[in-house]
């Protein structure tokens, strides 16, 4: 049973072989709050690697399978099959699997973006799930105890009318040809796998989704300037983003794989007509909140002031203590966890879904769309 | 099976009932890298609590304990039971499960300061563990991969012969006298509960502790002067202690429990003739290294630097991706599963040891003697 | 005499009386190495204001003028005539008397941006400088010794060829409508006085000019999207600038006079292929260096690291002892001295220029064409 | 004039020749705000040294003097003669020459710390003064604005009653035997020119002096842990001593010379009842207000709060724009100027007093005491 009393969930997973990193960032968030119990999985195209990873981790053997579509179809008929899947595979191969878990009535929790194509997120967003089966999309990001509650001081007016949105998202990681050994360089560079971006599906659109996730404003359009810089790179490794929003705020993405002296510099600022809000996720249990007037004031994960609900409801250790990465990652899961046992309308409309999922492969193409036109306004709803 | 590949250990657990904060922290802990199965409990010493608890964590009831004693006793004669058991209780509750459990043949991991008289804790060190059996103490702080990093750079020589320590670790919640209902403030200010010191045996041992793993440097003696700022209360909570280690080297601890704006700020500093080294729990990601005559570098969990083995074998997620104090914790647990399993000869130098329990206690001991004698150097040889 | 024993240079001062805030900045940047004596100025366009201010800072009434006309043709006429004029006065009044003075033969020290009009700066380009007077354009955050620091670095190949600069100058000064008491707003925000641009003049230009300065790249075209976002204002107050560079190099620049929490918040990073990086002015004694595949570094002014000539040549005192934006300031206006008194071959490259001067006005002349474009690209060379 | 329309004061330097430092940096001071005229300097004890130092610096040769005794015997008889002297010389040579000026009615501005012995300290103190002659002790970093700003929040009442004082002073420059031809190592790693301490004297009175001017706080007693650690060193390298403060309040008090990566780290913190506060000064704009229970507050010099006048009384500049070193040294320049004339009534409790410089020497004298009394607890009124 999970820490707060409540039944573990059955668990699958599709990818996330031996060796893969974001398979293993998965199942430690599932684990983290004992939410979940994993009893399945598909863990590679690979069948002799799907079965030895298998092992690896302990799963039955029996429930070892070799494709997702073995998995789908015999999970289904068992009467303790899984419940919900992990899709954990390279963005091309998301939507495939996805749709035959919704279909066959397995809740799905998808990493991001949701696809290499428009169309084929919009296909998925087509589908009708069987038995209520429900979506998480791991923007994982949004499950910072201060990113919820930014978002909520944004809700609340603190900020006033919304002005200017800063985001970036710079990595030095690709800054020279990725040795061909690089498992996660080769798939993130390869268009046929990632996509056609290259950093700014990767990382743009964590910095994306994180925009809308806390602000709330809805896009108008986009002007890109997308490079590649290291030769011989097939997709692009730098982002250039002017932003345009509904009721007249403006913003500025940078997403980059090629700026020496960044590890995963995630990093916003929101500007309203009365405060100002500054979070990263190097240090992400601080945030600056800045009143007009007033001196600048740093909130902290689990501090001094009264947490707003959605902040708090995830905060597992006192402020002071550090929490990072994994645990916003288990805060996803846990919490849709919750969707799944229909206790979770509290969390639902804070977990990235799949209309988010299908909104960022559409920034994805618009910017792309921008960038080949010379920058030209592109609008989101065009693409 | 662990995400290695290896059986999980069955551990049970005493302390730790619903509501109490640092039974939770193991639990996570345990679970983290999936290398435990929690299977049993006392977790209260009231019945009716124990059971509770029992029952909202999953524990089979069969194996809910109303005392640690009916476990160690009834676990001991199972064939599947429990192989560890962690304690989590208040202070002056440690070594009584301890040595039962250890005369048991089973693994204890136990949280610290290791008892509240020095008198119980050599008791406890003078038992013989039935079949090999171990013991760690959760000195949590040793298992952030840069603590370990700084521990490898002195031993390397990096920083020459060490001449001077600053440790710190100022704490704000108990400036004003506690809440009757908080948990977690009554029993650390309670003597009879949380031994004769109070901010010296919660924090001032982490900070001792921490010096200690770092430096390896052996003390020699200590000047306290140690306050109780708060009225009507039975211990101190603020420690001033200047610390004189064999071979020269000098040092200054400073703990407090009401120093406003801090939350929980463990820092040391560490300057030998040739570089110095700085490293804060707050952001436990990044540790300075300083050079005589080069600029000061920052160095990163999982960063761009050669890690040497102690410091990346606990290592995740990549640089930048924060890692926290569960991660830390949790450390602790997977290598002690190691040494259990006859695998951990690598880790074990760097476990909290009962030896360093003792000596925590004993510097717990003389500081308080020194500050009674006005601040007389007394050696932790003589107490 | 000046500290290094050099004889002072006789000064004159265009604007600047009683309460204004950059000639007062001036008159101490002149004052702080003693290479210069104030000895007549037209500190206002109002006869009794420019009386009472040259009362209040001591000056011979004599040589307290009321035009700066009248300073102009009777200095010349004087053997002890000033030899150089600080020309501090709003944007649409620098081109006139920089104009005169330099064909009286007397040196021009001109407050930034050079003029409210692109024709205007051209006109003064045009100007046969009388008995080979100089000008000094006072873009100084040049004078900081780190970002001397960063351009050694840069032209010695230390970050490889150049990919991407991120650059940002927010404020927060002007996100209420001014109130019409305030001077220094009041001709910031009328268009008439500063030039068809608001935030992209008064800082846009500093941020741009740092850019140049540091990175030596040369300016291809822009896009930008410039916003009005306090009602009434007529005047740009953010400023979203996408940046070409020739050689394939991208920038990103933001400026705001909008964004509650920042006060001079002047920031660049710079990307090579080899390294990046990483200075702000709210703590000018440090900056980031960060070679590939190493961890960073901090530089300090005056540290333990060799400077390079450009950068010592203007460090007052040691190394953890700050210096600010006086000293930077000042350290133009003595090493402008230097090149008035011939002995200035080393700075005179540093030193910003009225060339430097005509290009902000024409990067503030192509940001606002390419924003009422719709962000057209725009190049600097075609405005 | 100065900057405000008033008189400058005739100055006169006692030592300050060609090279040394703190001569340099009192001009600096004494001229950035336009309140002091050089005219007049001892310059050297050599002759010809003194000659050339003046020429260098532009002195008239006729008041260009070889001894402190001819200076103050010449200038008080000329009508236009030096009404006030800086002396920066060695701490030996601080009394004689103050002495002389003081009897012949010469207001004196001193170097710190007062003297090389607690009986010249008080021989000094002794002395009556001619015709009202003032002193000024040149404890530079009570200049700083938010320095005086956190003065003025303790004498508010804002922290509550105090508790713990935190401070500290690390360098490194001194960490390997001093290089013979380092001027400022060598007197100052000499007992006979420095007195019998080497940091503690150095910059251990400089951290103390700040506790006492921000907290008001009176000392009762010290205990104190000094070493050497460079091999052949005759003064204390490092420095810890244990505060306590009649009230009840406790510090903690380190200073050395020789940690690694630090260049100037002074810095302290205070902490009462109800909140907290921290400066350093290599970010010397920026302070750190922490209430209890409420998030840390981030005040700027000149920032968004409105300022008590101590504090604000001496920015030049807006918030954001960082100023130093020199700006908090001139502003006490400045205000002893208003004092000399007769204007400086609000100023006068800010400047450190000859008392001051008496109390500093009698924390080294105890402090040394101390520590060869094997931390004996000292009090400053039996030395």
């Amino acid at each position: 049973m999970s820490e707060s009393g409540k039944r573990r969930i059955r668990l699958g997973m599709v990818g996330g072989g031996t060796g893969a990193f974001i398979g293993y960032v998965h199942r430690i968030a599932a684990r983290l709050d004992n939410d979940y119990e994993l009893v399945a999985g598909a863990l590679s195209s690979h069948p002799e690697v799907a079965m030895e990873s298998g092992r690896n981790i302990g799963l039955d053997p029996a429930r070892t399978y070799t494709s997702f579509e073995e998995m789908a179809k015999k999970e289904s008929a068992r009467p303790d099959g899984i419940e919900a899947v992990s899709i954990v595979t390279p963005n091309h191969m998301h939507v495939p699997p996805a749709k035959l878990f919704l279909e066959a009535g397995i809740h799905v929790i998808c990493d991001k973006p949701l696809s290499s194509t428009l169309a084929a997120a919009r296909a998925l967003a087509a589908v009708k799930p069987a038995k209520g089966a429900k979506f998480l999309l791991t923007h994982n990001y949004t499950g910072y105890p201060l990113v919820r509650q930014a978002r909520e001081l944004v809700k609340s007016g603190a900020l006033g009318k919304l002005r200017v949105v800063q985001v970036e998202y710079p990595q030095d990681w690709l800054s020279t040809p990725a040795d061909p050994g690089n498992k996660q360089a080769a798939w993130r560079t390869d268009p046929k796998r990632s996509g056609a971006g290259g950093a700014i599906g990767d990382i743009g659109t964590h910095a994306y989704n994180l925009v809308r996730f806390i602000t709330g404003l809805k896009t108008d359009a986009v002007s890109a300037d997308l490079q590649s810089f290291v030769k011989g790179r097939k997709v692009d490794d730098n982002v250039h983003i002017l932003l345009r929003f509904q009721g007249g705020a403006r913003g500025m993405l940078w997403a980059s794989q090629v700026a020496p002296g960044n590890e995963n510099g995630l990093k916003i600022r929101v500007y309203g007509e009365k405060a100002g809000i500054e979070w990263r996720q190097d240090n992400p249990n601080q945030m600056w909140f800045s009143e007009l007037g007033k001196p600048a004031v740093l909130l902290t994960r689990g501090g001094a002031i009264s947490q707003p609900p959605a902040a708090s409801m995830n905060i597992r250790i006192p402020g002071g203590h550090p929490e990072g990465y994994l645990e916003a990652f288990a805060t996803l899961y846990s919490q849709f966890a919750d969707v799944i046992r229909g206790e979770g309308k509290a969390y639902a409309p804070l977990l990235p879904s799949l209309a988010d999922g299908v909104e960022g492969v559409a920034f994805i193409t618009a910017s792309i769309a921008s960038s080949k036109a010379d920058g030209k306004w592109t609008k989101l709803s065009e693409v």
